[in-house]
């Protein structure tokens, strides 16, 4: 029994949850770090069998690898006198960080 | 030495966290999922000696197992013309899942 | 590999992890308890080879050892005929509970 320790970001949370679980795996969410919006990261726990270590692992990469997104500009102040213009902004998201540890012994009650 | 990382739900963390400080464990309690009412569950991590791995699961296993509960049902929203009668709901609670883990080195500062 | 998890409190963590971080260790932080004042810890989850782990515990020990420290009085509420002379309060900050656990495998994506 292994016990991955997967710290992903928030808004990679749902999917890599829902796609994990339709693929029969059990996971645990813990707290993320919240506060601000998109800046959070959320931890995940998943006890499994050893032979299943790289299927998850591989789930995780393909949900959550980093790469760069384009996000819509922010909608500019408009002031009386002055207008700006926007750009769209390429922002990284994504990433994660996976911990493989033994497990002695799993319990679910 | 060993790492039990338990994650129970909220309702039920007070009275755990006190049972096992009671008799002489001690429990770190990590942060909840928080946000929902009733939704949350908190990560305990609780460092011990080997031979009392079976003890500690046992306290978790009596305070935090799935049990159903009977809830009084939410107040009804009265609207002019129309009552409705509601009934008890019938929830599940409690549950949790623990991992034991091997513990290289343990330092309390 | 090992894992190091350190639960410190809230006050410590933002000068240790600029502190690790600094020294070349990469660290992800996890939620804290956060909800009251000075009152909450947070996780850190730090992966690192073996023989580092002995430097990055001296590290969170310097950082985070318990201590005393004078924190200023609250400021009195003073009513209408009477006022209130207040001291400075000496408080207990600062503590650090580490666990060093085995690490199978390490992945960052
Ligand atoms: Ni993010
Ligand atoms: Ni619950
Ligand atoms: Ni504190």
């Amino acid at each position: 029994m292994k016990l991955i320790i997967a710290i992903i970001h928030d808004e990679d949370a749902l999917k890599l949850v829902k796609n994990l679980t339709e693929q029969g795996y059990r996971v645990t969410k813990l707290a993320s770090t919240g506060g601000f919006l998109r800046s959070g990261n959320t931890t995940l726990f998943i006890g499994i069998e050893k032979e299943k270590v790289d299927h998850v692992i591989e789930i995780i990469k393909d949900q959550c690898k980093s790469r760069k997104e384009i996000q819509p500009a922010p909608t500019p102040m408009i002031g009386n006198s002055s207008m700006f213009i926007t750009y769209p902004i390429e922002v990284n998201v994504g990433g994660a960080t996976i911990f493989v540890v033994d497990v002695d012994r799993f319990e679910k009650v």
